[in-house]
């Protein structure tokens, strides 16, 4: 059975989609312009479960998801489409309201116009395709493929909460049942908060050499940055940052594990020249490492020992 | 249970978007072009049947709806982005590479690209988004809602074609029992040519008053166009074409009630000025009746009687 890589990789190759492989399409718009547009698939039972979330928290992952992939290029969102595929138990009561609730909600805060999609019957499965485009400057959007050896690697924030939260939703904790610690943990997993501000702001101040968004998991979109980019990387598990702070939920070898290979945490990765972004004093930058000549390699520095990080993340339930 | 269009009409009203409503938004691009973009969700068991097609023709299908929006609008496709959720038993063997093969064909005929999109597993039914973006020059994009009373309507081929083809489908032919008048209607069924160059020629020369496509049906999409534009139509059943000139292989009276009620022929249904029409010698462009100011009604005269025709035209299986 192939993999989801595997087989876009092989589509890539066989029709030559040299667009194809990076967190959106980028696609001239004007003189000035450069237009960002990306695509995700939703789909209940793999990616989600209707059980564990509210059709507004649905609502507004689902623009979400599409949103990082836009922050992802450095980007500002503009519009997006939406295609819903609804089962016969959801078309009568007001779950499509709820949904859509949720889903305008994001797009207000962030000027995203609903401009069409398409809405169908299935048979079973509440499926959610989501389409959102961007634009930016032409020329300034952050690839994959453009990170240097001795870059600083980053992150914008903590990362494996949302993986916990969703240990926590395997173990049956519910938003209603949630304590003060939890709650936090099983928000990042059902209503995370796309990193479009930090997105732009690493463009507009040409910090990153290279972005992706972390939504298959550290050690997963690393391996894809790093093997898009034909360079290698060494991480140092002490300084990535696991907690904001408040929570340290899990032990904390739990936590690691979940911060290298669990995904949806929708932060961004990117690289950038450790000189440059030293004169920036953003707070929720996190430097985990830096990238290397070892092509294809990602060295973890752990306990003074050096091990090789294989990519394990997970996207779906 | 709320239909489809009732819901999308909900939608609409509530968040205020006057974009959604046509075949396609329209989107400023830059000082010269806009830019019309559409969203189609194709689900196995409701929208096809994969016993009954091919991956091949499958995949021109699920573009073939899409660039008949594009057509609707009167502009040339430009870019298309495929999302598609696979179950399991179609992961191994080359459907997804026949299903490519079909789309790409169909994409090279007209000069569409493949920028990005998504792939994920699903449960059961496969499932496939098509989305497809063009561009036309600035305030030129032909709406449903622009149709005047005294304009004529006309339509650009033979109706109720794919409607047959559906009949024969469910009647247990197949493409390789089909016999030389059969294989036609399942092909304008199972494989539709979406009218890019007819909706383009419409434009170019400012014939099109307005316009849609014909997917769910002649009663259905005119029902549209009336209701967006606020007039009404008086159609002469006699009129309306039925056959391609070679095959009328079912009894007139059904020929004319798939012509009247039958979805996916994705011929294009316009209203023009009848002055200004007259100097273009277009011999696929039938005329089938007119615009009346009778608002919401639709009069359709048969055999020298005057009744009215209710919207009861299907797209799904």
């Amino acid at each position: 059975m192939r993999s989801e890589f595997d087989f876009i990789q092989s589509i890539k190759l066989k029709y030559g989609l040299s667009r194809i492989g990076d967190d959106c399409a980028v696609l001239p718009k004007d003189a000035e312009t450069d237009m960002v547009v990306t695509a995700d698939l939703l789909v209940e039972g793999i990616d989600f479960r209707l059980d564990w979330t509210t059709p507004e928290y649905l609502g507004h992952k689902a623009l979400a998801v599409s949103l990082s992939d836009i922050a992802a290029m450095g980007a500002r969102p503009d519009w997006a489409m939406l295609s819903i595929g609804v089962p016969p138990g959801l078309w009568g009561d007001h779950f499509l309201d709820m949904f859509y609730t949720g889903w305008n909600e994001l797009a207000a805060e962030h000027g995203v116009e609903l401009v069409g999609g398409d809405i169908s019957r299935v048979p079973d499965q509440l499926v959610i395709d989501s389409i959102v485009a961007g634009s930016l400057p032409h020329g300034q959007a952050i690839q994959r493929s453009t990170a240097r050896p001795g870059d600083g690697i980053f992150v914008s924030g903590p990362l494996g909460r949302a993986a916990a939260g969703l240990i926590l939703l395997k173990e049956g904790v519910r938003i209603n049942s949630a304590d003060d610690v939890e709650m936090p943990l099983i928000l990042r997993q059902l209503r995370p908060e796309p990193r479009i501000a930090i997105g732009e702001y690493l463009r507009a101040n040409r910090i990153a050499t290279a972005m992706i968004d972390i939504s298959d998991g550290l050690s997963s979109d690393l391996t894809h940055l790093i093997n898009s980019s034909g360079v290698g990387a060494r991480v140092i598990a002490d300084s990535i940052p696991v907690t904001d702070g408040k929570e340290p939920s899990r032990p904390l070898t739990e936590a690691l594990e979940n911060a290298l290979h669990g995904g949806e945490d929708f932060e961004l990765l990117f690289t950038a020249d450790p000189k440059r972004i030293a004169g920036h004093h953003q707070t929720n930058l996190f430097c985990i490492g830096e990238i290397t000549s070892n092509t294809g390699l990602i060295e973890l520095m752990i306990d003074g020992q050096c091990q090789t990080l294989e990519a394990k993340g997970f996207r779906h339930f």
